[in-house]
């Protein structure tokens, strides 16, 4: 039996870019426009053409997208104004996008107080707007603006809006509940009456979480006709959010009610990336990621109950509504030693270190995992200071070298100028073969000038670690028991464009940063073979 | 016309008590309960008695509570034993409460894998269980746990486990959907069967998050007839989380849908507190409590959009669903680089800053927040950094003093017992009157170094900051156009509760959290009414 096809509208890098706190640099769109492409989303939304210098820019050159539709937002020409003589429409017109979506009032009180225009000239706005997208050649598609309250205030005038945009060529008409207030069998209900004007397959739906039912308010859209869904990742954006996807995709794929009926963009294989990409959007943005999340949270399928931690031990189907691998989770039980071994040894599988089962070496690293995750690391985000660990505790890293000291400063004066100037300069020595090595450097801040003195001088270990480069630093402050700690992460990246993180938790953040820094360059040398503390350097 | 009664079940501390991460005391458990005593809570269940010495200390004298009814988790009766030689049972029998709450498997599946008995016992101990407690004069619920998965594979054991609790004299049977996997219109269709067998006010639903639908699940259910709605504060719970009765209360409340038909126990002024025992639970936990919870977040009613901003000054319901204050919560609109100025002046008035229209020193402001936020700062997120510059722009804030120099020095090294150690200190100079003042001190980290000194000799200044703690601080990496810079944002508190957040930029990050620590100082003496500089200081 053919299933039907649903599509999936990312407006992450639009809607998600209203969340109070978020802002995208260009380099953080790209990203996460790649990132959604590869996923198998069919719409990315990249922003406001015209807006902003960041969403100009963007829309400067389409990116280079294996299956997603590039497409731009904006306004329907302003009252009063002809399409052709339009500013805003005018840049939207010019981005190099493959699709267009506008924006449009579609409830009488809005276009009363907020637009202040009748609403035969909003009718006629959306119209012309349409047409002259079209004219161009561009797929468009029309954001109803408080559809479903305007639904319920004047049902005529919102229709005669979706109407519009359907009748003038608009090939997706989504219905939208704005302020997030709409209850799901409302949504339901007036879903099926629009649908008896525009083909359900013509029909989106965008929520909002205000009620905490935006994933439940699209799916109920979903059962009652529309074929488009539009959400973002992690349920970014303003207020309360918009509607999940990293909710909804997984619901759709796993779920019989869905899967038997529809077909998503995303296969089962991109499925398993699922919470790797939630992460990696909440890393970008320096955001916690939320453990509870459903599917993609650190602890969606963790259980703590001894009842239910020891019938999950007989089948996970006790009390697992999905299989966490489908969506690139995992299964944690955190009762006792027995499973905490577990998941370290499905680690060690992970990062292809191999291990006897019989080593009382796991047992330790089993201990130092926990009391060092207890104490504030989280080796789940940091692969390279993982393996490391595991490698160092098994016996399998040599000793490089020792740092014996460091001596970091930051000084702020007036200058001779009587401007004011920062100066921060590090002094590290480290002894490589019993030799010290004393190097000293000035940096931007304290961390690039320790990083520039301690990888100024390695002596023999110096040729490894010349194509490191530091590709990103972020850092948390966590509140943990005994008082508040500094977690930072380290991205690294060598000459072979292989890339891997770092960890380093203290009280004193640049002794985190430290350590984070020492892991990275033990990592590049481990991963090089460099040879040990007193071997005889190969020839080079 | 009179409205049904549905009842409100917390379950904050048993269920919520599952929650990775959450540890209550007893102290933490008698301070909640009567919290949701006072908020109109319906059951409050305190925990399972005999499980853990806190649950059972919990149970040794019932909380006084002016209206809800204290209630003991426990299970039925084990397999193979009676009633009456069941120590888990007897336990919850001696628990000093007002009902009891059993939990019972109504899955043929998980009767036969995870408790290994017979459908038969499992109905004997269900009867058994609640007769027992009957006769001690307790009222009575069951939860039928993974009643949904159980009606999905056998509903004739399902229902027959419901009509057992029922028959045997439960006042409440609670259909459970415990791993959380079933959508809204499968509840709604199986609650509809269940009350075919079971009258509606005898039925409950406790639904988790696992597809984020515990609230849509919920409602579900209540329209399909169940009387009595499980969840937990916050949406706390094992893996994903209970239903949020931060959530659903406001909703039971505020839409027509279902306050036409249902009265709860939560009454309007109570409903204004919601906000504030949302907060209080996350801070007595020690969570960061979710900026974009529904209702009760800090920017759930946050408006960043300049084209929303600008319709919410003309009318709030432009953009809002319900009104702030409903549930103690307030409106924001936020600055940010898509807003200009009509923006700028309504924070302006929200921070109760006096301005006139015409005076172009607010066209100056307008430009420098602009050239601000390109280079990295993010007023939004930071309220006091934005009130003080706009102060300072207009000309309203006294120079209270200068820095003149500071020095941050962090040395790890080896100390005389060969252990490493890291020490970090600062040095400030200050002028304040003329008078310089130099102060250094020893910290857990250089910001905390610099704090110290800052804050140890501000001379006639130093009175006003005595009370001021910093609480958070949150650092992230921008990769802007010209190279790397650090953003800090610094949360602050005062004596009188008062919370602010500033912001620093600057490629060095000791620098931008000198900043964002100067901003607060001064934000504190300007909110203190401190003399300027050179002012004769008031008698103390």
């Amino acid at each position: 039996m053919s299933r039907e096809r649903l599509y999936l509208f990312d407006t992450t890098l639009r809607d998600g870019a209203q969340t109070n706190g978020v802002d995208f640099t260009l380099q953080d769109k790209q990203a996460i426009a790649k990132m959604l492409d590869d996923l198998g989303i069919d719409y990315v939304e990249g922003g406001y053409p015209g807006a902003n210098p960041t969403d100009t820019g963007f829309f400067s050159h389409k990116p280079a997208f294996r299956h997603a539709r590039f497409t731009a937002f904006g306004m329907t020409r302003r009252p009063g104004r002809s399409a052709s003589n339009d500013p805003g429409l005018a840049a939207l017109i010019e981005a190099d996008a493959d699709a267009i979506c506008f924006v449009a009032k579609s409830s009488a009180y809005q276009v009363r107080v907020a637009l202040e225009t009748t609403k035969d000239e909003n009718l006629a706005s959306i119209r012309d707007s349409v047409k002259a997208a079209t004219a161009v050649g561009r797929e468009v598609m029309v954001d109803c603006e408080h559809f479903f309250d305007g639904y319920r205030e004047d049902p005529a005038f919102a229709l005669a809006c979706a109407k519009a945009a359907y009748d003038s060529g608009a090939r997706w008409v989504v219905l939208c509940d704005t302020n997030g207030g709409a209850m799901p069998n409302e949504i339901e209900a007036t879903v099926r009456e629009a649908a008896k004007h525009i083909p359900g397959d013509h029909l989106g739906i965008h929520a909002h979480n205000d009620t905490e039912q935006a994933v439940a308010n699209s799916l109920a859209a979903v059962r009652a006709g529309v074929r488009q869904i539009q959400g973002t990742l992690n349920g970014l954006g303003e207020r309360c959010g918009n509607a999940n996807l990293c909710s909804l995709i997984p619901t759709l794929k796993l779920k019989k009610e869905f899967s038997d009926i529809f077909e998503i963009g995303v296969t089962g294989d991109r499925l398993a990336a699922l919470t790797q990409v939630s992460r990696t959007l909440d890393n970008m943005l320096n955001r916690a990621p939320n453990r509870h999340a459903p599917y993609v949270g650190e602890s969606a399928f963790v259980t703590k109950t001894g009842i239910h931690a020891s019938a999950i031990l007989k089948d996970p189907a006790t009390y697992e509504h999905v299989a966490p691998e489908s969506v690139g989770n995992r299964r944690k039980v955190l009762v006792s030693d027995q499973a905490g071994r577990s998941n370290v040894l499905a680690e060690l599988e992970r990062a292809n270190i191999a291990f006897d089962r019989n080593d009382p070496k796991l047992g330790r690293l089993v201990r130092e995992m926990k009391e060092r995750e207890a104490a504030g690391y989280a080796y789940e985000s940091a692969n390279a200071s993982f393996d490391l660990l595991a490698r160092r505790t098994l016996g399998r890293v040599p000793e490089y070298f020792d740092v014996e000291q460091y001596d970091v400063n930051v000084e702020q004066r007036y200058n001779s100028h009587g401007r004011r100037v920062t100066v921060a300069m590090a002094v590290v020595k480290v002894r490589v073969d019993g030799q010290p090595l004393i190097s000293a450097a000035e940096g931007n801040g304290p961390v690039n000038a320790l990083d520039l003195a301690l990888r100024k001088d390695l002596g023999k270990y110096q040729k490894y670690i010349d194509g490191l480069k530091l590709i990103d630093y972020r850092v948390r402050i966590l509140n943990g028991g005994t008082g508040a700690v500094t977690r930072v992460l380290l991205e690294s990246e060598d000459e072979e464009g292989e890339r891997w993180t770092t960890i380093g938790v203290s009280p004193n953040i640049i002794d985190a940063s430290f350590q984070a820094l020492m892991d990275s360059v033990f990592y590049k040398l481990v991963k090089s073979g460099a040879p040990a503390e007193g071997a005889v350097p190969e020839p080079s």
